[in-house]
Order: C-alpha cells, then structure tokens, then sequence
C-alpha cells in the first residue's frame, strides 16, 4: 500500500531524504489528481525550507519528465544539442544560435516558452513574423529536425503536465524561488526533448532571476548535475544581465535585431554571446575537436550567411514570412543630462516594455508584436543631453509618460566612464 | 487594496513578522473562501518552518476567534472557569470537574470536543448515556448554566469555523505539530465561550501529544500567554500521561468510573488530578483564597455527594438516564509474566482500545458506547503470571488476538519495583 501523502510531506518536512518511490508516487498522484494541491504546495513549502538532495533533486526532474510523454528522436542521425537560458531581458539568442548551430551539422530540438513579467519568451519573438506557427505536431517537429536540423515549438499539453500544474501552484504560493524546484522545472522539460547535450546561459544581474554570481553558480552546478546524472554532457556559461543583451527589447524588433547578426550587423555583445554559445553546442555535438575550433567554425558560418540561410528556411517551413511588422508610432525618450551610462536598472527597463504592450503581466495577457524599446545607448557609452537615449514603439494610447520617467530613472548617467562589464562571466561544467 | 495572499506567505517564509491586519485578512479570507487551501496549507506549513512571535499567535488566535460567533454570558452572575486538557488515554476528569466546580457556585461552560485517534473525547464519554444529548442551542446552554452552573455542549458549526477548516488541512499537509498552530486553535475556542479563567491540564508521557516535559512546558507557557494577553486568569498544570488516567479506556465504561469517583470510589490517581484541577479552578473563580482552602473546598464538595446530585440533574436535564449500557461481551487479558508493572505504552493502549470499537481513526466513523478496556493494574503494581491485567469490553466480532498482543506488547513487567510516577508535575502561570 502507497504511503499517504501526508507521510511524504511529513517525511520532508522533518528533513529526511525521500526515496525514488516516494517521490514518483507524489508526482504521479499529483499529477493524476489524486494528490490535491493543499497537500503539493505544503510539500514544497517544506522543499523550500529543506532543500533537496542531489539524488532527491534527480528523482524529482526524472518523475516530472515521465508524468508526460518523452519526444524519441532516435530515429534522427546526429546529435542532438539544446540551449536553455534562465531569462532575461532582450534575451534573443536563441534566433541566431539555432540556425548557427544546425548549419554546423547539429540537431537543434527548441522547446520553448513565452515571456513573462519583465522576461521575454522565445515564441513571442517568433509569433510576431507574420504567419510563423510554433504549434507544430511532433511528427512535423521531428520531420523539419530532419530535414534542416532546426525546429521551433512551444511547450505542448502533452510534455511535462506535471510541471505545469506545479509551477502555476508555486507562482501563488511563495515557492518559486527555491533551486531544486526550478532545477527540476527546467530540466524535466529539456529532458523531455531526447537531447544528447546541453549548453545552459546562466543569466545574472539587475535584469535577471539570480542576482549575485554565487546564487548563479549554485544553480549552474545544480543544473548541470542533474544532466550528467541523466548522461547529458552538459556545459554552463553564466553571463552578464546588468543590461539588456543587444539594443531592442520587444518581440518583432527583437527579431530584425536577430536578421541584423545574421546579415553581420548588430551589436558586439549579442553577436559574441551567440557565437560563444553556439561554439559550446558545437564542440558538444562533437563537430569540433576544442573550443577555439568550434568558434571558427560558428564565426565562418555566421559569416558566410549560411546561418541567415537556414534561419529563412524555418521561417518559410513554419509558414512565416518576412519583412517584420513595425509599430504605428514612436516616441523619442531624451537624455537630460550629460555623461557616461554608468548602470541600467535592467527589469525596470523589461517592465517599460511590458508598458508598451511587448510583454505580459498574467499568463493569459496577450502581446503586441510590434511594441518595446531601442536602446541607443549602452553601460559606457558617452551620452549629451539632448539626445534620444530611447526610442519606444507602440500602438494606440499608451502611458508614455510613465514609461519614459521609468526609463530615465533606470539609465544612470555619471561623469566618471565606468569599466565595461564582462559579458561571459564564468564557464561551469563539462 | 489588500496585499495579495502570496505577498502575505512569503512575508512568513521569509521570517518577517505579520502584522494584525496581515492575519486578519489572511483568516478572513479562508473563512470566506477567498484565500484557498493550498495557499493556506504553504501559508501553514511556512508557519512550522518560521514559527510566530507573541503578538502573531494572539492575532491569530483573535481573528480566529471573529470568524464565528462569540458567545456572551455577562448575564449570568458569577465567575465563569472553564478547563482544558490536551488529550490523553483515560482522561475523563471533566466529568468529576464540572460538576465538583460549579457546586462551588462557578459556571462551567463546558464546550468539547470528539475523540480521534488514540485520544477520547468528553462528547463521547457523555453520549454513552442513553438519551444525553450534548446538542444544545446556544439558549438552551445559557439557560442551563445560569440553573445548574454547568452544561456540556460540542462545538458547534458557528464556533470558530475558520479552526475547523484549518485543522481538517493542518491534519493532511504536516503541519499538526506546530505550537503557535496548536495554541490558537486551542485559544480560539475557548476565547468563544466568553470565560473568565481557564485551567489548563497539559499531558505529558507515552499517551500523550507531549512526549517531553520540555514540550509540554513550551505549549503551557505560549497558551498561559495567549490567556494573559486576552485578559483571562490562567493557571496551567503539567501532568503524567505515561499510563493511562483512572482504569478504565473507553466511554461508558469511563462514565460509570466518573460516577465511581463522585461516590467516593475508585482509582485515586483519577481522584487526586480531578481534585487538583478542580482546586485550581476554584481559586481562579475567587471562591477560596488560597490553593490549601481550595482543595478543601473541592474535597468537602466531592465527599458530600453534592458533585454526584449536580451532575444526576446535569444529566436529567440533558435527556439523560442511568444506568449506563454495557458491552455484550468480556475477554480477559492474562499476564504471561510474573513482576512489577514498569512502564505502559500508553497510545498502545488508546489504539487497542480503538480496535474495539470504542474510538475513531477518521472523523466520520462512528463509536461504540460500551467497547473499551478495563486495565486491573497500573505502575508499580504487583501482577502474577496467569492474572487478568485487562478486560476487553466489546461488541460482535473483533480481532482479540491482535489487541490482546498490543496490550501485553504494551506493558513492561519487571522483576524490580520500579518509582511510583508523579502524577502533577509542573505549575506554569497563573
């Protein structure tokens, strides 16, 4: 006979490490509904305070994994390679990163997921091509891997539901910010996609979730536990988000950022993350033999327009078409003093977006894809008053006022030129 | 506009301690279903890890209280004194106090509560008099106290319904034991019956919630406060639970040793606490003015018979009549071992007792009146190999083999005489 539920909570209320069983059975009853979400969120409240272990963090992500069906990409040759980013704002490098990575002969599943609070999402970005569809069926999924390597699609019913159900419980009640959870979270789901390898963009800074380097590398380790536990090579980069990555923030605007990197245009810190992921996912793929070689071979495809190529193929296999959309107006936000940007309060500027239309508050909202913000100006550069430090796109009435003193109020401009930051921080893992 | 219920969970997880109006808005919610069981329970459950200060347990305590009707008796004259016990095996002195205290010319509003579990209940020891009924309206109560200064009545669905919610949760999410938890669900209650002292009988040992005198101690202490800071009198008694109180385990069979007392028989361990209490209460009541003349008061009272009359016209005037029923059936348990009694696993005993009818595992079920144990010895008593150290008092088929091992695995005999144990053994408060 199960153990009752309120053992199991008990159990780890009291700090004791739960079994494979325990946990299994604890996720399947939740997930079948037979374990109620009173009893699930006491549970991970006693998570919270507890922790998990490493073998408990490890049964928890594989019980997740197998409440839903697990994609087989056997059938596939090649290897199977998969970014994931924490989030944060102006994140695009999903967009540049595929097409690179699959140019290079590497099978790229993404699974990705929309945009929330001041983060952005993957598919947002993608839906604002006009015509792009991300609800593919696995069998599409799976027949467009094979043929370009690359495939874009959201997180289907039918992946992880268990995670679906917890993460909508623990956004209500105080347990979102708790490790093990979010390290199951993540990696039930990449898990899900039959990968060979994993390259992880730990963000970190005023703009993302991990605020402290240290709180970065605890869950860049934890992360890339559970993958080698699951025989996943596995590699972590942490990077800077102490201000948006490139210069837009938004959903169609990011992607023409996107197209600019592919066309060799775009600004130097977007380009060099994606060149040094894409480099990662490519020597664990195998298709370079150390890493310096693995940047030549992204840099000569991105180059060469090859990555651009297949990025215009998915775009036309998912039905999209370009050109982009673009916002019916938009308003120059300008700078009232002189001086260098010293720092930007980077979910501050997420949130302008959100503002605007670019993002969503509720799961439920829905997003304007022409709407958000170009940055003019980065940490370092020398600005004078007078100058358009912004540019906002949008449609309809908007609060512009408000969005233009949270703007101002989050560009800080001193006298002294501050040090540039490091964009790469840390690698963790292999 | 109110904080959202999240807000309030994390400010908990977080150590941070909530305000009146935090809690008030909190209970308010759950009792009206705004705020639901799941963020109760993680609500809840942050409480164990985080604990509550003073001030956060008498808040709680207080809006628990509101969420249902208080009753007022300010217009019956006289102090009014009530008691309560933690629970343990045996444990039916509000049987003899009632009847002893409000002879002194106290009211005793005696609101109770069911057994569950190894615990018994005074509800239930009462409706094993046939006819009793302890279902009286809220004027009907206050009409007998102001006749007889003494009714029993069960809690009722408009006494603190948000306690009864939250207890139902507390009892499948892991968040039983908990003080603060256990204190304002005690308090709350009793804060109801609008009294003006209360004597608190907290049970320590193998039979009872306390296993430690540090615990009990613990819980007398945040109780005694509770009382204090609502402007009640309080005087709590730490006692043993390491055997079970009195002789007899079940619910007639407790009522006939009740009355066994109030005729000046019976076990004097039973007799000696319910004089204690009785004393206490009595000097809470302004009724004597020291604790010596107290006890003389409650004595003179219990061997004139005039607790007997009270309690024969507290039954008649409840539908009561004696003689009480008995069980259709007898068992004897033979000792196997010659020896001293040294020690009595005492929820052992409430279980075995449970097995025969006379208790209930879940709420729902239903109990036998006349089913329970008679225990022919107790600590530091002499037993021979071959005599009867229990009767088994039971109805139709039980399993007697599986309680007859439970009751003979319970109670150690050995060949020394081991310490008579104390029976009060702490005064905290007052």
């Amino acid at each position: 006979m199960p153990a009752p539920t309120s053992e199991i909570i008990k159990f780890k209320r009291d700090g004791l490490e739960l079994s494979k069983i325990q946990i299994s059975e604890l996720i399947e009853g939740y997930t079948s509904g037979n374990v109620t979400d009173y009893q699930m969120s006491a549970f991970l409240m006693a998570v919270f305070f507890r922790g998990m272990t490493k073998k408990e963090t490890f049964f928890l992500t594989q019980a997740m994994l197998h409440s839903g069906l697990v994609i087989d990409l056997s059938s596939l040759e090649g290897k199977k390679i998969d970014k994931h980013s924490t989030g944060g704002v102006g994140d695009k490098t999903s967009l540049i990163i595929g097409p690179i990575v699959a140019a290079a002969g590497i099978i790229v599943p993404m699974i990705s997921g929309r945009g929330l609070g001041h983060t952005g999402g993957t598919l947002d970005k993608l839906e604002s091509i006009p015509g792009f569809s991300t609800q593919l069926s696995v069998v599409q999924f799976k027949e467009q891997l094979s043929r370009l390597g690359l495939s874009f699609i959201g997180q289907t019913k039918e992946i992880c539901p268990s995670d679906k159900k917890m993460y909508a419980l623990r956004d209500v009640t105080g347990t979102v910010e708790c490790i093990p959870l979010i390290c199951a979270s993540i990696m039930s789901k990449k898990l899900a996609e039959d990968i060979d390898g994993l390259v992880l963009d730990i963000k970190v800074g005023s703009g993302a979730f991990m605020k402290t380097i240290k709180e970065a590398r605890t869950l860049a380790k934890a992360l890339a536990e559970i993958a080698r536990a699951a025989n996943k090579k596995v590699t972590a980069l942490i990077t800077d988000m102490n201000q948006p990555l490139g210069r837009t923030i938004g959903n169609s605007i990011e992607v023409e950022e996107c197209l600019d990197i592919l066309k060799n245009r775009g600004p130097k810190d977007l380009r060099d993350l994606s060149i040094e992921l894409s480099a990662q996912m490519i020597l664990l793929g195998g298709k370079a033999k150390n890493i310096a070689t693995a940047r030549n071979v992204a840099e000569e495809i991105l180059t060469s327009g090859k990555a651009l190529r297949l990025f215009e193929e998915v775009i036309v296999a998912q039905g999209g078409r370009l050109p982009l959309p673009k916002a019916q107006r938009t308003y120059a936000v300008v700078s009232k003093k002189s001086g260098f940007v010293s720092s930007i309060q980077t979910e501050t500027m997420g949130l302008a977006s959100l503002l605007l239309g670019a993002g969503r508050k509720k799961t439920e909202d829905t997003v304007d894809p022409t709407a958000g913000i170009t940055l003019h100006y980065k940490i370092g550069d020398a600005i004078k008053k007078g100058n358009a430090v912004a540019t906002l796109h949008f449609n309809g009435e908007k609060p512009l006022k408000e969005v233009e003193k949270m703007i101002l109020g989050a560009i800080e401009i001193r006298l002294q030129k501050p040090r540039t930051p490091r964009l790469i921080l840390e690698r963790v893992g292999r």
